[in-house]
């Protein structure tokens, strides 16, 4: 999996009969400090995330295996919201803190 | 799924049995912001799209999970047109405003 | 898919049991104005092509969609001849003019 | 296959339910002379191995075959933890020496 | 597929069961000209290789469909020894001549 910032909706009504219902994000890859790097990719979101949230995403056939995706076309699905991660003993994301700041 | 426009068709009469009868489309892959990057792909076109559209397609074996492409040999698949897209708040692209601007 | 440009054979005679009889190609990768780039790939041939032609071929687990390629460990397979390309409305690649030009 | 070190762990508790129980651990993919390179990757830990430890992992769909993740949507496992590597003849990390330096 | 070198070997004791008894090599991957590119990777051993081998490997799901590895979480796999290879005409490289370079 790879960590993604949730920045924007897609909208496309003329689509495959399988992914109607579905919610397609705009995600900004991360790289593991939370700086972006490596482009984007349009995920479905398997767990009620929304925009500004930080998750992991899975790619490939295994973004096929939530119950909201199973069977469907689609090669990236939001799997988790990230509460936090910490590389080499530092945290590099703290959700609670994160929204203590924008005064949620 | 990324995004991408078509730009181009691709015709193969020696081809595998069971990629007859299936459209093949240049995909232009674009960016977040719309703008080309990452290249190109050759897709099958799974839900009638057609030159000049922007669209998100599935690779890998997602592509096999279209009405049209199951059990074939493609690894990208066009799944939808895309009415919309925004980042950060802002709209990318809208089609409704592109093609009034080309006159449709 | 992507499109390749048959180059080369590969030949090994000590392989897995399910590959034999199989013929393999060296293709050259090409971007969308027919240009190499992107490095190689050695495909199986599922169309009966030859050198000096150009082709799509389709990657990853795609490749075993095949008749010749079906339950075998091939990650690359080639899926068609192209006859002719093109991009914003120009030809990129013509396949009987390209073997009028040879002679053929 | 790629080697990775162990450099830290997220956490997720909103998470798509086949997930739940699973450890998450991000991987710094290391060249094969040990080096730092090729950014991260998130992987479930399926081996019981822990921070700091140089490890094997599997991406794509051969990641859901482990006993852990069968079934769910994983794109990166740890499958084993590396005693030792060479290359070229020379040994490139020995798990006794490292832990022996350590103090362990 | 691609072409590698095998130029080492990867010991891991504690691993996921399914991989007991499976040889792990470390490849250096090779450009069509045999030239040391894009890295390594760690592939399973399904033909009886050695060091010093120039051999073809799959990756992905297909990585599995070889008889060592079926339905094992490994996503590299050595599936020949190369015999010899040419690209425009030009052999690139011949085992035979390498042996007997070698004194073999």
């Amino acid at each position: 999996m790879l960590i993604g910032k949730v920045v924007g909706t897609l909208v496309s009504t003329h689509k495959e009969e399988k992914l109607k219902g579905l919610k397609f994000y705009v995600l900004q890859k991360l790289d593991m400090r939370g700086k972006p790097e490596g482009g984007y990719v349009v995920a479905v979101d398997a767990v009620g995330s929304g925009e500004g949230e930080y998750v992991i995403y899975a790619s490939g056939s295994s973004a096929r295996y939530t119950r909201q995706t199973e069977g469907k076309p689609a090669d990236a699905a939001i799997t988790g919201i990230i509460d936090t991660w910490d590389v080499d003993g530092a945290v590099q994301y703290d959700k609670s803190k994160d929204e203590a700041r924008k005064g949620r």
